[in-house]
């Protein structure tokens, strides 16, 4: 993706001959090695990207992933054993003396391992050059990002007819998780949360065996991983008939969502989006119930490298993607979130989840 | 899990203060905070455990983890935002002249971030350490890992009645997943492989839109992820009858598997079971056809630090948990795959997946 590592380098502020980007065992792969070679399928765990400043890409890789490395349609250099691969690696990291180096998604042992392996170049730290330059995405990932969050909002939809009294947590996860895949997600994009009555309190709770009462608040909150792209959606529902105060509580996180919603434009701070949603809330009697920090960047990683917060710096541009999701929390009562995934434009939000916001009562 | 980081402490060629395991966001996780410290739920991004010599565990986590963390019993130190982790961070290094640092699961700019709080001290690397202890797993660890096993061997025989001509490969992908979320799997422990036809010869192929057809052989490649450890296994059918090719080659690789099985036993190196499998299946028509290492360790990771190759130096212990995955692989026909997770013990080895290895056709 010549386009995508020149943009890496563009961001840069102090030069470099080259940039590596390595991969070691799952789960401690760059995600960013899939962004700078537009690889979508495959582990590559070992494998690595010379990223060249003219947007040129050499690709090491063992031969187990080359069939899936060939349709990248990028320069191939094969490795079989571990001492092919310190071989190879060397030959490629001959001649630099600037490199460039991914330190958050690279292990501390492989970022040492290169500098015995190059001991007389430097290795310049580029990763918030390529932090910037995923947090506002292209045509082509818009494209797989949009799909991510279509199966995560149309398995929701799948899913409704199917909450009811009586049915586990777990199992309704079980049978998102499967209507996500048989929509096309190739996996979930975390684990599958599904928090009833008063589990629905906790923010990060998950799933576990109790079942849906009559009365309860239920928080899904789940995503898609497709083509490697993490979708990331909430929803809550009541059983039975909404109270009073549920429908309070819904109504106040949506009004929230909607203020937020308004300010997520290219050229406004994240703390400011943040705050529109805080503020809300706070004005009502839920004030203080909003625990965690609004939304966050999605992409290749479901945190994606930027967040909105209270202190949060970062700018809204064009072809980023945040979620929002604000929330109101009650401990031993229950919990409310609504959250879509969101991406800024020119002009005005564009919201790539769709399954409608409404407090359904099933 | 005073245990195990005495366990961890005794593997330790030099002595050190301190171990700290320190979490970057999601992926950059290091699983072994999760085996010192015995949390088996949660995500506990930016959460660090220090690790003492007495076999104490001080944990640093943030207010959102703060419930699930409380589950451990260990000493919590609660952070509620990034100035607070730093002021805690260097509180807990104080006085520390030799810590202990995972090098192969931290990433460099944590590492780095480390050197700078605490700019006397000395980090170490006890990767080796670490990794070797994670190598043996103990009681608590065999039961959640049995279960991880038992998960997946029962979906398979749940999904059996589901394999048809006609089916999509993606489609059963989602059922096998269903069912083992259905009986208790968190999420996968990796993404689902159905590879059907010409597909099954591509050791690395996950799957696609590719329809069963009549003759097909069909390769299913799984696991379940419960509480955070992997199981994984494989099995092939065929679709309609078996052809004597077919059969050869599913003999070939159970006759492969139950020679490296035989091998499995304390005191053997891992090079050695590796070339029981391989010489067998070059003793035959398909001689050169098995294309990959046979196996490795699974655990909290699907590859968890040890590897059964031609050239592994691992010894095999008690406690060990290893696949056994002989396959033949024949461009553009297809291929055989059977995989077992094995625990090796002071006597003979046990397999924790247990759904029939026989060629079944449906």
């Amino acid at each position: 993706m010549k386009n995508r590592v020149k943009k890496i380098y563009r961001n840069l502020e102090k030069d470099v001959d080259v940039i590596v980007l390595a991969n070691s065992t799952d789960p401690h792969l760059d995600m960013s090695f899939f962004y700078a070679t537009g690889i979508t399928t495959g582990l590559f765990e070992g494998s690595v990207a010379f990223l060249h400043p003219d947007g040129d890409i050499d690709l090491l890789t063992s031969q187990l992933e080359e069939e899936t490395a060939k349709k990248s349609g990028l320069p191939l250099t094969i490795f079989m054993t571990r001492k092919q691969l310190v071989k190879k690696l060397k030959m490629l990291l001959d001649g630099h003396r600037r490199i460039g180096i991914n330190f958050e998604e690279i292990t501390h042992h492989y970022a040492n391992r290169l500098k015995k392996l190059a001991p007389k170049a430097k290795l310049i730290d580029v990763s918030e050059g390529i932090r910037d330059a995923r947090l506002t995405k292209d045509r082509e990932e818009l494209e797989i990002l949009s799909k991510a969050c279509r199966i995560a909002s149309n398995a929701f939809v799948d899913l409704i007819p199917s909450i009811k009294k009586g049915k586990r947590e777990v199992e309704l996860a079980a049978e998102l998780v499967y209507l996500m895949m048989k929509r096309g997600a190739n996996e979930v994009a975390f684990t599958t949360i599904v928090a009833s009555g008063p589990n629905s309190a906790e923010a990060h709770y998950t799933a576990g065996s109790r079942k849906l009462q009559k009365g309860d608040l239920v928080v899904f909150d789940f995503g898609a991983k497709y083509k490697k792209y993490n979708s990331d959606i909430t929803r809550t529902i009541v059983v039975g008939k909404a109270s009073e105060k549920q429908k309070r509580m819904h109504s106040v996180v949506r009004r929230a969502q909607n203020a937020a919603l308004a300010k997520m434009r290219k050229g406004v701070k994240g703390s400011t989006i943040d705050k529109a949603a805080r503020e809300l809330i706070d004005s009502t009697e839920f004030k203080g119930k909003f625990v965690h920090s609004l939304g966050h960047s999605i992409g290749l990683a479901t945190h994606d490298g930027g967040g909105l917060g209270p202190v949060s710096k970062v700018t809204m541009r064009a072809g980023m993607v945040f979620t929002n999701e604000p929330g109101i929390y009650i401990s031993g009562y229950g919990g409310v979130r609504v959250e879509d995934d969101v991406l800024i434009t020119s002009t005005k939000p564009k919201l790539l989840t769709t399954a409608s916001r409404e407090l359904i009562e099933v």
